[in-house]
């Protein structure tokens, strides 16, 4: 891949932005179970708040990955499901995650540093 | 993948937030093509700044997925590469990164959303 297909300009950027972001990405994998209800993305999202949970959701139906479907019923019933191109991308999100969670507890406890044949020098990045 | 293996507790957010950040995740893609300098990296990733750039850097080199080397020359010399790690995770982003690059403009022109079958319900997300 061109990393010059990256100029700052480039809608990629945008995209990068919404699905890339924590909680875009944690949300795109809770729906690709199925379709969630609002508290139930709430719960499995753990640590999400109200407003996040909203923007998000906002942000990823506006971008044509989820689909909000709002059932005319008392109390309201709202959903969320992934859409086509939603399960598209998800496909692509999983092998990351699964490494993800695989790579984590040697990344965060710096065990995964230490690992590399010499020590690298520490000090400023420039 | 069950998505319980993503409690709010679990090292896996920390790698999120380091890794899928924008800049984090521009600047492996960056380093995918070999070893950079600094000077090189600040202008593959346009728009990225000084200070941005740094802290970047020095996260993912604390945990392990990218390699410092500072030569002892005049002037200072610093090379960027990734790790067995880092390129281990690299090409997990690959596909995905593949897959926005040809989505992006759909995406933020708003036709991907305008694909859906039937318009979507507009208003407060809860």
């Amino acid at each position: 891949m061109e990393v010059s297909a990256f100029p700052s300009a480039c809608p990629s950027r945008t995209v990068l932005d919404h699905v890339m972001s924590k909680w875009g990405l944690l949300l795109l994998l809770a729906l690709s179970g199925g379709t969630k209800r609002w508290s139930e993305l709430r719960r499995t999202v753990e640590g999400v708040s109200e407003k996040m949970l909203a923007q998000t959701l906002q942000t990823l139906e506006r971008d044509g990955l989820v689909r909000r479907d709002a059932r005319p019923v008392i109390p309201p019933h709202v959903d969320y499901r992934l859409t086509a191109l939603g399960h598209e991308l998800v496909q692509r999100l999983h092998p990351l995650m699964d490494w993800i969670l695989v790579n984590a507890d040697a990344i965060v406890s710096g065990e995964a540093r230490q690992r590399i044949d010499e020590p690298a020098s520490i000090g400023h990045t420039q």
